[in-house]
């Protein structure tokens, strides 16, 4: 392994880490800038993406329906507060088809707290991603996240 | 650090989640690929473990046992589909007894979810591996799933 | 990305990989170790955390500190055997503020096994940490272990 394949290994992981960390504070206003322009963006069932279902939860095919969709929370926000704590493992190159980027996936957990204090289990998947180098790091041109359970309907508040 | 060790080290992270991605993926018919002929396989308790016992919930010494129970467990599985979902940390070399090989630790944890969507914590716990270099890839000459909770019953039906 | 960044990314793996291998195996003799003499070492929850109040359900200002709390901890450790397990992901570099040392931050996870074999979620959130290079490995001069929950009453026993 030469040391180029060595720093964009560590480049991903700092991807990955800084999109969590972005989540987990409730950065949200920063979270569109993951992304490139035309991206596409799906939060969707194991099931539904085993069988190619087009349809997903949250489901955006540009960076300014990402936007909106934060402006979107925000205004509806009007539950208890919430925290939200992303485990990610196994980030890992899937291929490189061509030049113009890399297909990367990665296994999440996502723990979430309750005002009272109770922890659960939130949410478990897969990110199935293609990243491409933006001006300064690495962007999401696509973003798949496919949830393991289809338990999803208390999922529509936030992104993953 | 050198560039050798680096790249061992990002090769055993590259093992861990290639061997976590063929269990979350249901690909059970290439799980006996990761280890080598002669292998030693087995899921204890740490109770079990830290006493010495050599008992384990599974106990295979060879590939071709652990092809077996591949076998046995898809004419076994008449339960409902569950999916589970591995995250592993810390994957560290602890030692380099010899030539051979490496001895490589990990903590995991599995996340089950049931056709209903609900998810548990159903295994944590620290794998205690032997891994060698195989002709492509690493390869795990000795593995030692040691679960953290002696209540394993419901294991029964699938790897760690 | 050089060589030598990547090697101190590699050693910050590993010494969060050891911090949790050490708690998770109870060797708790070793944890003071990981600190510098005139360390601090907090356990809150994000609340205070984020209102700037300096209190913390354990507090210490050296690593004599963490050595009597250690002692206390063995004498006072009573109730049934209980096994805890750490994930910890996202390790990242926040900062270089000055030639002594790093800001890193990292998430984690804790579930802990009960005698009879429940596992819980025992604790999420994150190290907010500084540390400093030792004479054989990286050191924490300052460890904040930020919990989410606020619900902290049970914690008191272990370090985190």
């Amino acid at each position: 392994m030469d040391l180029v394949e060595v720093g964009t290994r560590l480049e991903l992981h700092d991807l990955y880490t800084a999109y969590a960390a972005c989540l987990d504070t409730d950065a949200l206003e920063d979270w569109p800038d993951f992304f490139t322009e035309d991206c596409r963006y799906r939060i969707t069932s194991a099931e539904n993406y085993e069988a190619g279902m087009p349809i997903g939860l949250i489901y955006a095919t540009s960076k300014n329906m990402l936007r909106d969709r934060v402006t979107a929370l925000r205004q509806a926000n009007i539950y208890e507060p919430q925290r939200y704590r992303h485990l990610v493992s196994g980030v890992a190159i899937a291929g490189r088809g061509d030049e113009s980027g890399l297909d990367v996936t990665a296994s999440f957990m996502v723990v979430r707290t309750m005002q009272d204090g109770a922890m659960t289990v939130f949410a478990v998947g897969r990110y199935i991603d293609r990243v491409v180098r933006g001006p300064s790091r690495w962007l999401f041109a696509r973003k798949e996240v496919v949830l393991d359970s289809r338990r999803i309907d208390t999922l529509l508040a936030i992104p993953l």
